[in-house]
């Protein structure tokens, strides 16, 4: 009888095979970050028990499109990039456990597999997508500079529908790449139970954030998103009330696991 | 404090958003299968404890193209077929539980995401790849027909690398498709605790097969196959020292949830 | 000096690097065709001096959806699926020049490179495209068959919008596949001159037909079908008046070049 | 009877629709090039007629991987990418002609539409392909920075399989970014006629060059480069005999049109 390993599936008697190799993932991309409120009670709706509504700004939300390059220790799928870009764009929002203020991601598209897996690691509940933001390089006319009047686009579509696009025109250097993105992770793994009618095999309330960050000068602009409906897709039931702003930022992660918060009674059907 | 559902992440007030709807799932589609024996020791370094290789002929290997047309009770993705459509191809051995044979996918790839989804939930160690292999159509010359003399070609990438192409010549009808597939699947379903060094949060067997089945004749013939290394792939390991055929048959599925064999203890890593 | 070969770019001391080896081209596909009445003058402004409205119901338009397998004379690629599939949604209309009445494709989205070098030799203006249409399959549940009740859905998106989809609901058989799309297809064959304002390089006039044709039967029902706009393309600008109907046929096509009809003068800037 | 307008195909009344805009064409990007040496005979057998070998070095030959974003005059596809990022992976070797020494693209692959139609304008023999390289960040481990060690890999794949696969270390900066991409451009616009048999319907030999220019520092450094075979492709053919370097630089580049050398002849089959 053998002994497989990998930190993901599929396993192998080496672990070669694991759709992602263990933490700790560095990563390094462009965030594009816009900021809205939306109805609390849409927030609201979306926070299994015993999650609850953040106390301050509690409809803010913030979508953010990120174009990153990402490793493993071993930094081999560098020299391999199909292997470490990918881009994804997330909605967050915060929420409350146990005093605490969390951050949130309710829904999330990435264009890499891999990315898939490091999601139901982490909880993040990703489905693919097609996700662009506008690069900003520093020669030649095809692009805007990290700076002043700076003007970025960003798009997200899915099942060959389009499902969000935002402009943000950078004005000033800022404090904060925004704040709804700012706490701790609080998220869900569910998995149901193969039997039918057996409920959730796992079901778990989890934390965690970077283990270390850097980041250059954030700024921040004037925003305009648009968030349409699909089928099977309620993105734009988080309607735009009021723009709060946009934000871009480059920084690095490092990631290395977290914490379980609660095991059971998440209150998932 | 909100119930959320969805038999799948992300979880909403509606369900709806759920990457995969709750079974039953109902597939058609076209099975290309190859059978070939390998090392019987690369399989067994593939089965975790306490699953053990097949009484007779443990080497053999059963890699399966299958061109899918799939949706939910409601049935309303196939009027949306970038929702139902997908491709696959994997890769079963044999193995025997507790007295039984059963079949074990040890590796697969799928070009859509609701395919991994549902990978997931039944123990499939999904990638995603690019999968092709030559339809069969009733009119004109740029295809086969299902029959003598039929052939057909497929071909698996992933990560912009060729892992295996078949080519399958169709002599005359077949009894069966095969006997590498032809038992209930035992499947391991993992996940590594959030926390670092936690070992594994969901460590389960779990046994299914398909609920109900029809299909169409299945033929039989000869087969070429070949394998490719890759940096994060092991199929090449699975040497084809002898190719026992090839088979095509044109398949209708219902797939309904499977059973749980046991909880913990499976010798991963 | 060297000679250098292949039908089309790259040429090559061998020609084997060619985009497209040279017609006859075959193949093997099923249609799924809407037919509808548009305000004429939205055909007639597609339609370049010298060509004119045709006759009889000007305003007709076909969108046609082809799942298509191809190949060249070797039938190589047969084997090599990845090299003979693709999809494709064309936009046809009908016009008259010198007194005969043509076919002819205003759009066209394909999702292969070998597809848009053919339609750079036969005059078909395409872009890449996402496009799906339902499968019948003879087995299972998650599909049509191609008779009464068969019920197909069809969808094209380019640039990651959704551009068109369509249901179609087969009721019973047809003597035809539709009329707009059964006339020999003038084309225009077009490229600017490489020098800045120095005009049409290539303007022709071209003509073509399949050189030979077979197929099932044809069926025919209800269809709806939606157009939406986007930043880059005028298919909603044909906008859906009136649908004719839908239709349903397996077809078997050779191709193998066509008749210069005109050189020069297409009033095209 | 209508006037047609667009700078490509399709043309409609507005010209809206067109494939791409008319030039200037405006870029912005990130070059990494690799140059070696081959047999001289490899070279002269992809030179049609008048074309013959440059006098110095004439097997010399670079491999460009370029990650470009792009745009027309109005600048409008910089706010929505997915019309303005692609990527590309290209082979130049040089020429000559009446006595001048000219660049000249043999292969050249790219993962976008527009790109495909500039290059049917621009003589750019481009097929699709899956094209990657990596990409400095200011931020983070999992990126190299432009400078001194940084290591950057880049892959081609086209039609499931990989091409060619390089790694540049930079090591110092450099007064050029190579030599062989650094002439005009002669390049071959060929369309056979409709016609079978009919020969070539355009035949030119064009040449350009970037209108503008700006760039950062280029550097240089160490490089390894591995190509493979494929029925369809002839790059392995160029063999490396001997590597010259390999550079990294970013660019801005404006291209606005060229100029006829010759109209027929050009002695291709």
């Amino acid at each position: 009888m053998a002994t497989v390993r990998g930190f993901f599936t599929p396993k192998t008697a080496t672990g070669r095979s694991s759709l992602v190799p263990a933490p700790p993932w560095y990563y390094s991309g462009d965030l594009l970050t816009v900021e809205y409120r939306t109805d609390p009670a849409r927030v609201a709706e979306l926070l299994p028990e015993p999650l609850t509504l953040a106390e301050e700004d509690p409809g803010a939300v913030a979508i953010i499109w990120a174009d990153w390059q990402s490793c493993s220790g071993s930094k081999e799928e560098l020299l391999d990039p199909v292997r470490s870009q990918y881009k994804e764009c997330f909605v967050v929002v915060r929420c409350a456990f146990e005093g605490r203020t969390f951050s949130r991601c309710v829904y999330i598209w990435v264009d890499k597999d891999f990315a898939i897996a490091r999601g139901m690691h982490q909880g993040y509940p990703k489905k693919l997508g097609s996700i662009h933001q506008t690069r900003p390089y520093s020669y030649g006319q095809a692009a805007p500079r990290v700076g002043e009047g700076g003007t970025f686009g960003a798009t997200l579509a899915a099942a060959d529908r389009r499902l969000a696009q935002a402009v943000v025109r950078l004005r000033e250097p800022s404090e904060t790449n925004g704040f709804v993105n700012g706490h701790p992770m609080a998220h869900n793994r569910w998995l149901p139970s193969i039997e039918p009618g057996g409920g959730l095999a796992l079901d778990e309330l989890i934390s965690s954030a970077g283990q270390s960050f850097e980041g250059g000068q954030a700024w921040k602009g004037d925003a305009e998103i648009e968030l349409f409906d699909a089928p099977t897709e309620e993105l734009a039931a988080l309607r735009v009330e009021e723009v709060i702003g946009g934000y871009y930022r480059q920084v690095g992660v490092v990631w290395n696991g977290g914490t379980l918060l609660r095991s059971g009674g998440s209150g998932a059907e």
